[in-house]
């Protein structure tokens, strides 16, 4: 069966026994996570989150990109949360590699033609593509390092108000569990 | 209860009984997914994810914005997702206002130095703050047009591959169901 049927019939089922259609559009607890797209992840889950409970951003890292900043002055100035989680994890593919190395690999594979199966193939046109090196990647060394330098961005932010604690975590995929990174949480009061 | 303490307590339970400490850090069912932060939507349950199975993308709106677009090539480039599914969502917020009047709001509620209830407080320094004038707050006016809009950007970025396909859906909040953008998802072909 194609992702595409899978993803239906498992919505399918989902609507079938739906009872949460009067939720309110702002969260119900007041609080927003910044976490990292990582399958193994389930915000839901280990944060006890049910329907309408706390916005959700997700992305590369769940790093404290300037759209993750737009999306938390949104849910602050007209949703009305109160609470942000900062949340990172153990063997984060964000580790893997260096903004160098991204840029590099972009741009040998993208010189070629030939469409393999690494997924490092041919995606412009003309001789190699230097449009890796124009992103920042926002890779981690350190992830206690990385929660708290994107709770510090977060916290001086121009549009984020002084009073909103913002708190750092890690999650282990490991373990299930979040690990609190003290120093993160402190700048973040 | 805090917020904050609720979290804990609830992780300690997921911890607990957690069982897929083992899972590869490449999503198992090699597909991603962007969607909107909103608290009344959770993709693992109304697209029917497991721990493991592929990357949650969110964002105020579930815009193709260039963090997620640094999300999802890294998601197809180094952790080999073949599939994308773009799902906007029915009553957003961010059809609930427009760029002008975020950065208006945000001007005019930046010059008081009182906190107040409403959230629309002072958060810089000095008279007045027009930062929200240098933000794209990715506004949308029509559903079906933003996944449309949104699936054109991705498709047609330089770093991502011709040969992938994106599909284009609107979550109905009312129901738990996915609605089809047949536009969308022909562009993502």
């Amino acid at each position: 069966m194609s992702v595409l049927t899978e993803v239906l019939m498992a919505n399918r089922d989902y609507a079938a026994s739906f009872e949460k259609g009067d939720l309110p559009m702002p969260p119900g607890r007041r609080f927003a996570v910044l976490t990292c797209m990582d399958a193994r992840l389930d915000p839901a889950k280990f944060a006890g989150l049910s329907e309408g409970d706390a916005h959700v951003i997700r992305n590369a890292g769940g790093r404290a990109s300037d759209d993750a900043i737009r999306s938390l002055v949104i849910s602050y100035k007209l949703l009305g949360t109160r609470e942000w989680f900062v949340i990172h994890h153990t063997d984060c593919g964000m580790e893997t590699f260096t903004n160098d190395i991204m840029a590099d690999l972009l741009s040998s594979s993208l010189k070629t033609a030939s469409v393999d199966e690494t997924g490092w193939h041919d995606c412009c046109e003309g001789p190699g593509c230097t449009e890796g090196k124009y992103i920042n990647w926002l890779t981690i060394k350190d992830q206690a390092q990385s929660v708290l330098e994107d709770v510090v961005r977060i916290k001086s932010h121009p549009l984020v108000p002084g009073d909103i604690p913002v708190y750092g975590f890690i999650y282990d995929v490991r373990s299930g569990s979040l690990i609190a990174v003290p120093e993160a949480t402190e700048a973040g009061r």
